[in-house]
Formats: structure tokens, sequence, C-alpha cells
């Protein structure tokens, strides 16, 4: 039996990798993709969800906008990595398949409600609004869900967006807040884990040899992504985030990591959206998220590809 | 022509007075009321305001629940002053009248496009919650409304819930945050204002002097609420806060104040909540808000009797 | 017998005063007199502090230099309030008498361990820079001090140099942090009690009308000083604020409070320098410190002006 | 010509290796040693640095007490690791050289204005307590000083004493924002060096196997010291912090780092005493320090070893 997710996105070339993973992926059954702002606004992330949707020939799955902006501060988007529309690295067409008219929050609240109390996975890839938002209004789905398996945060890496904080928690500290005090069991992948996953030369060209045109759209979506970090950090290829999540729904022993206390920190301006992460235990807080710092780099490329071979 | 309002409330008894006073005012054309929590949990706020339109005989009235906590932060209540109902102090049967379907924040948002830009008036009685929401969920109302009027805050007074902090601001500042810094015109009634308004006993008495059930049910409210106030500020009544944000709209000549500058602290554990009004423009900050400081106490318990009075 | 003091303070006009008073009173043995950094630099200060004296024709008395800039922050000085030497308003010539060798921090470190345990009271007109590294470096001697009386602070009239903060609080929030946590007794004279000691000109016209070169200078002094607080606040002269200090030493019942607990905001940039005062008890947290927020106007500037009169 | 140090420390078993070091290396001219409250109490460490000058025959070395505690904060000790005396391991007589009567702080001044500018390192091996009370009170010190060589905080490693800081900075972040903000040339010697320098079994056994009472006391303490960090990272060895700091003046190409800008969290409780480094250069702010993230661990204690041997 195929395991229920919601996937939560703001793509974004390394969500769109993400979404096309998962929709290769039978042991996964995508209920819903709802859109948040992030990398890009609202606007354009709605657009890019079924972008991609379109390039899986999965014009069936629903797609849903959520919300425009961060819970309480104003948005703070990274076109300087994704470019201006979000997917720069390959031209697709206007999606042909509709937006839902349900608002992605309350998309969210009710398949919680509907569906059997755990057995709905929350995968986000960006900042947590959508979520934050929904345990605001619906504080009774805590207890519903299954688990989140979120992208962002870090400890070792540092940030990347501050020295101390990660885009996803940065754009919405607040969101991550409301997150990561809900009770709800909570798996972390980090930069930690995804500065080890490395879109080098030779990863790009095994997709590209795939020779089928997903093959062709992630590669160039993953040579215009790198460019950012391969500049950064002087590394051959940059890291790839996003998909992480889903390659540890498939195969969880892919990664390592350790169960800790995680808080956000949300009142200072130097340090906000820093996830503070008590990997050795010297606090007296009670463990709330597993934070995923290692990855079998080759594993998960070999498994990202074999998944998109099959689009 | 009727000016149309939507009032935003957690009942307790003085929202109640508020709620009974914008009824029974023909000048206001209330399009719904929302509920909120923050006096006391949602479900109780949404039966108290349909309770007090009973009591007015208008279960035409839409009412609407919105945000069962703050954006944010937990949840911090005040049935150590409204008693544990919310309205103790006249005993009112369970309501006919139904809460309607669609979510409160929904409600805002929907009236806030279908209206004619700048013609609705928000009036909030409690915390931010259900504006915040709305206006982070849908940033493009701000421009459409008329103006909030809302109770909170405070300058001189200092708080009441912390030294620095009044009970509104406080239980949602996140909320309050995105109010302040939306660009809508504010109105402001603080406690400055309302510490002025106290509910004597000879005011007590010429509600029940009405010979009403209004008057009977008004007295036995304000009775009861009353009773924390006295015991703490050693005073004949209590501060009449929430009916002020009604009077404001009946008769602003009633209120004096000042344009200036407000910043709502979200940072600090000492200080949180606290509004930061420039009253004597120490700062180079833009004012963004009516600070009203001052109100005819006379005047406006004359104005709120003879309200009463209609119903 | 007279009580032993140890003035600490940054003239300023008002500090000027407030040392006249005290070498004007036989009931209180100056040991000696700290200069320190706030209204004008140290250099000025230190300088000014014996023009004073001189004025008194006391130059037996000891003036030591104290810190330059606050113990953690760059010095923010209000030459737009005291003039470019901190005494505009009558010149006075260069001071002959001289600074004493010793660092105003050792002075009044060694005059508590060396005078009799509870013997000696602290006189703080500014910045509590001095005392702040004084207790820093000595803890001992948080329990030799008899009291501290200091100068600063306010909870309903607001601050001066932002809308939170008060000058002598804000220049140096970290010192006073250190002063309001040592448990030393703390007896406040914030603006709540000084603006309510309005320099009128009928009371200026009093101290001139001494005859004497005194009144002389303290009628130019003032005049001068309220220049800038008439124009703001729209009164008959400005706020006298550090005179009340000696004046509470000489005749407490001048002036009414409450002990309450007073915390000092240090960390939100919004809110610092803050004094957190909890007048109504809405906290647990114990009382450290008699917040004065009464005075007699008419007494105090009967006594000042009967002081000023023996000089 | 040797280079002139003053050492400021608050031994502590790996302050102790590195007074050694300093003691046996002519390259440097010791001017003294300034002790200060940190791993325990000043009481404690004013006598530690005497101890360890006289195992190295060096009764000659003038020390001085400085600062019992923090500028503003309660002083937080660290027996756990150090145990009752700091110096646990090896028991040592109580010093017969006496401590110079001149306070810490005033000699670390008067050192620094007597000396020919440029010419004075100092070196810091525990809280800044020290140097940032002298650049309090003598803010002309900063532009005297040739560098700051210090022991504290760290980037990708985290904290040690909470997840986010290092002891050093945690115990004084207010006197670590006035260093990192007084325009001195910075060098830092983070918990991203020192625990790549572990104390292995086979690095103390080289120590013991100097035959000397140098050597045998070196491994006593490092044994002791240790058995912590051994305990919470599961190493051989712990890290070895402050020897570093004598060791980059004698051999800098030891060292690998990057100059970055260096911010001290002073304001939010979760994350106070964080070194926020920018390491990827991701702000616009301004380098301010030398932050060294790698060594060459072998070359180091073939360093430290061939100089306690010299003594």
């Amino acid at each position: 039996m195929s395991r229920k997710i919601i996937i939560d996105t703001d793509p974004g070339q390394d969500d769109a990798l993400a979404i096309l993973m998962a929709l290769a992926s039978p042991e996964l059954d995508v209920l819903g993709i709802t859109a948040v702002a992030g990398n890009i606004p609202l606007a354009l992330t709605s657009i890019n969800i079924r972008k991609v949707c379109e390039v899986a020939n999965r014009r069936d799955v629903k797609v849903f906008a959520g919300c425009a902006r961060p819970m309480v501060r104003k948005l703070f988007t990274a076109e300087y990595i994704h470019g201006a529309t979000g997917l720069d690295g390959y031209d697709l067409p206007e999606p042909e398949m509709p937006l839902q008219a349900m608002d992605g929050v309350d998309f969210i609240i009710e398949t919680l409600r509907a569906e059997e109390p755990g057995s709905v996975t929350l995968c986000t890839l960006g900042p947590l609004t959508n979520i934050g938002t929904a345990l605001s209004r619906a504080p009774d789905i805590a207890a519903r869900v299954k688990e989140i398996v979120l992208m962002g945060g870090g400890c070792f890496e540092g940030g990347n967006v501050t020295p101390s904080a990660e885009f996803n928690i940065y754009v919405d500290p607040e969101a991550a807040e409301i997150v990561f005090t809900a009770g709800m069991p909570i798996v972390m992948l980090p930069l930690d884990a995804t500065h080890k996953v490395l879109t080098t030369g030779a990863r790009i060209a095994a997709m590209r040899a795939l020779g089928t045109r997903t093959g062709e759209v992630a590669a160039g979506w993953l040579e215009f992504f790198e460019r950012f970090d391969e500049r950064k950090y002087g590394t051959d290829g940059g890291p790839l985030h996003d998909p992480n999540v889903i390659a540890y729904l498939l195969e969880p022993q892919l990664y390592g990591g350790r169960f800790c206390n995680v808080e956000i920190e949300t009142g200072s301006a130097l340090t906000v959206g820093e996830t503070v992460v008590d990997w050795w235990g010297v606090t007296d807080r009670p463990a709330n998220a597993l934070f995923l710092r290692d990855v079998d780099a080759e594993g998960f490329f070999a498994l990202l590809t074999e998944r998109l071979a099959r689009l």
C-alpha cells in the first residue's frame, strides 16, 4: 500500500526534481501539492508546480495555492539563485492543467481531518507558512499528522542566506516555530545533509544520458541551479536540497542522524531563522526532531536518476 | 446612508455592550461579526456573539468563527476577569441562531474584495489574529479597508496584563505587527482612553433604570466585569473598553488624540506586546495611527445608555 | 550627624543645581563627587563639577573622573539640551581646583570598603556607568551601600530620549541592569516625579530675587535648560530632574511612591533602556525599588531656593 | 627581538599549558599575566597562574588579579570540566610568589599606554572581561594594541556550553562585543580549530616520556581535562584549546583561516554568546577578524611537547 503524502513547495529547480521523484514513485500517493511563496512569489510557484506535473504527464494531480506571504514578515525571495521564473534552465510551456479553487491551507486542514489519523505525511520543500498557518487555524490537525519531513535548517553547516539561517526557515521563522512546537513527529533534511549531495558533472551527465525529455529537463535545471553555489563554495556541482525529502521517504537507510532538540530563533535580528540544534545534548530540552546529518550521496543520486528514468 | 462595518470580537462583557451598541445604531450597517479567541476560547466567543445578537433580537446577523489561537503563540485567556463563560454576570440561554459555515477570516477577505474599496470599516475588540491572518493571506485587502478602529494598546497608562502590554496586543503581537505595518488607516482606542471611562455605580444604575431586559443584562454584566479592576485600581467602577470603538464611530467628537508612530514590541520577553507610541515625536518614524488619549466620559455613557434604550 | 553621600554626576544644568543644593546642606556630608560621561563627554563633566563647586566656594570637595563611556555601548550625549559646554546659560571661569588623581570608580569602591557598612548613600544624577562598573569589579560593595537614590527611568510618563526610555538609563542600560539586580536598596526619582517639577517663570524669578551670584547663575542655567522641553511639551517651564535626588534626602516627605519591581530592558532595539515598572503588581516579581511618582512641587522649589540662598 | 605579550587567563588545565608554553619560548616576552574569572572564580585563577609559573620556575613573572565577574551578567563557571581547583589532575603546592597589588585591568591599560604603540599583543585564554573593561575605561588603548589573539567562539563546530555558544564568549558576551567592535586586529582560535587538536593517548604519553616533572604535570592535567569531552564526543582524547593561542604566535603557519566578519549575539536568550561568523561572505558586513579554522595538529603537538621539554 502506498504512503499518502501532501507536498508543500515553492519550485525552484530542486523542488521540481523532488516533485518529479514523488510522482514517479508508486510507493507514494500524492494527495495534493500546495504552493507557497518562497524562492519566488506564489503566483509563480503555483504555476511551476503545474508545469512540473505536466512534465510528468500527471495533469490529474491536485494543485492548490496557499499563502502568498510569510505569517508575519515581509516575503524574501531568491531569484538570484533560481532565476526570474524559479525554473530557469529549461523553458517549459505554460501549464494547461488548472489550479484547484480551494485554498491550499484549507486543503491541508480538510485532508488531515478527512483521512485516517496518522496516515498522512507532510513533505515540505519551502518556507513553513502553509503548515504553520494550518496549525494556527486548526491546532487539532497536529495530532493527525503521521510525520512532517521537511527540508530546512542547519547545524554544523551554518546557514546559507545569513551566516546563521537557512533560507526556508529564515523566510518564515514564526511558521517554523509553530511547526517545531506543535508536537508532531518531525524529520529534518538540513543543509548538513544536502550539502553532501552535490550535482557534479558526472551526476548531471547521467540524467542527460537517460535520453528522455525528463532527463534533459532535469539536467538543464541543475546546470542553472548549481552555478550560484559552485561559485560560492568552489565545488564541482552545488548542493541538491529538496529531493532528499522524497528520497528519505523511499529509502530512509540512505540517511543517518540523531533525535535532538531543535528550537527556532525568532527574536534576534542577528540570528533570526537559526535552527538551534542540540546535537550534543548540552541542554535539558527534550528531543523534538530527527536531525539527519549524513547521507549516502551515491545512493541518493542512483535513486533519483532511476526514478527520473521512469517518467 | 449607514456605514458598513465588520465587528471582530471575543466577548467578554465589554465586547457584548459594544455589539449591542452597534446593533442599536442605524448609522451602522453590521455586515457580519467574526469571533476570535482572546478573553476566552473561540468555542465560547462564537457562542457569546450569538447570545448577544439574540438579546438584541437580531438573529439575522451573520456570525462567523475565525481563528482559534494566535498566529504564532499559545493562547492566553482572561477568565479571571470575564468569568468562565466570558459573559458571567447575567445568565443567557444558549443561542438558537446558527453560526455561518464560512470561516471568519475568509468572510473578512471576501467582504473586503466584494464591497466597494474604502467602504468597509473593521472594528476590532479583541486580539488582532483574524485581521492579521487575513492580511497575511490576502495582502491586497489592506488597500480596500476604509479604516480599522481597534481597542488595544496603551501609552501613558502602561499595560494591564503585564507592566508594558495591554491584553489584546499581548495575546497576538505578531498579528498586531502585521496590522500596524499594513498601511491601513488605524484608529486606536487604548487604555489611555478607556481607563477614563469608569463603570461607576451611578452609570450602571442609569442602565438598570431603563427598565428593559437589555438594561438589566448590561447592568449585570458590568457589575461582574468591574469587580477585578475596582479591586486593582481602588476606583468606583472599572474601565469600560470595547464600546469606545463603536462610540467613536458614532460620535468622534467625544474623543481627542494625535496622529503618531506606533510600533509593536515582538522580540523581547520582558516587553512583548507593548505598543511603543511616539506621542512626543522624539523619533523620525512616520505617523501610522490616530492614538486617542482623551474621552468625554459623560458623553460616552450618555450615548451608550441612549443606544441600549433602543433595544 | 550628617549623612554621608557620594554624588555621581554628568553636569548638566540640573545636575549642577543638585550639587549646589547638596553643598549648601549641613545634613549631608559629601565624601566626593564622581564624574561620568552622559549629558556631555567625561572631559567636560569632570570640569563642570569643579566649576559648580567653585560657585559654592567649596574648593575642598574631592572630585574624581570616572568612566569615559558606557560599559558596553557607544556614548550617546545630549548637547541638544544642555548646550555644547553642558552648562550653557551662565558663563563660568575655568576651575582652579584640581581633579583627584584616583579613578572615580576606585574612589567609590574604596570609600564603600573604608566607611562603616550601611553608612554611605550613592546619589546618581547621570548614567549608572560608574556604579555598574564598581559593582562589576567589586560585588562586595553592594552589601555596604546604605541606599542608592537615582534620577532615572519612568513609568506612566514614558521616556524622553525614545518613546520608552529615559536618558540616564538609555545611555547605559547594562549598567542599570547591574544596579537593579545587585540587591541594594534603590530609590528612583523617575520622569513621573520630575515632570511635575516645572521651572516656571515665577520659580526662576524667585531664585534671581535672592540677589546673589548663586541665584543669578541658577536662573541663567534654568532659562537655558528649560527651552527645549518648553517647546516640546508646551508648558511654562521645563521639568527639573536631578535636584529631586537631593531634595528627597533632605525632605523625603515631599515625595510619594510605591515599592515595586523594576526591570531594565536591554535586549530589544525598540524598547532598550525602558524601566519596566510593575506599579500595579501584575507580575509575581519581587519589589526591588521605591518608585517615587508624586512630589510636592511647591515644597520642592521652596527647599531648593532656600538652600541656594545659603550659598 | 622577542614579542611582547600580556596573557589574560582563567586556568584551567589548558590555560596552564598555554602559560607554560609561553614561558618556555624565548620568542615571547611575557610582560604580565592577568587573571580573570571564568572556568573557576577569580580567587582560584589568580592562585593557579602563580602555581603554573612556579612549575616553570618563573617566580619573576608579574601576575595580576583582574575582574571577579563578567561586565554585566552573573558569573557562570565550569568546575564540571576543570574540577574544583581548576587544575585537578596534578596536585601542586600553594604558590609562594606574590600577586601584584595593581589591578589587572589597570595593568593592561598602563602597559599599553607605556609601551610603544603597536608593540604589545594581547593573548586571551578566558572570558574577555578584563579586555572589555579596559577598553570601556580607556578606549584609547584599542589603537595601541598590536593584535589580540583569543581562544573563543566557533562557527561550523557550533558551541560547547550551549548549542550555539562557546564558553569564553558565553560567559561575557558584552565584553566580547566590545572587543569585536573596538577596531583592533583580532585573531580567533575557535572551536573549529581546537576540536582538531585532540589529546590522544599517544600525545599524552609523549609528554610523560619527557621524563621531567613538567611532563608529568602536563600529562596529569590532560588526563583529567579530557575525560569530559571524551565521554561527550566519543573520541580518543579531548580538544585542547588555549595553547593554540601561543602556538599561533610561535608558528602561524600551522594554522589556516579566513578574514571575515564576526558579530556577537547578546540579545537573545536562546543564542546568546554565539559568534556569528560570515565565513561565506553572505552579508556585506566588513571583515573584522582572522578566523582560524584549520590547524596542523601533529605540528602543534610537536611544538607543544618540544617547548615543555625546555622547562
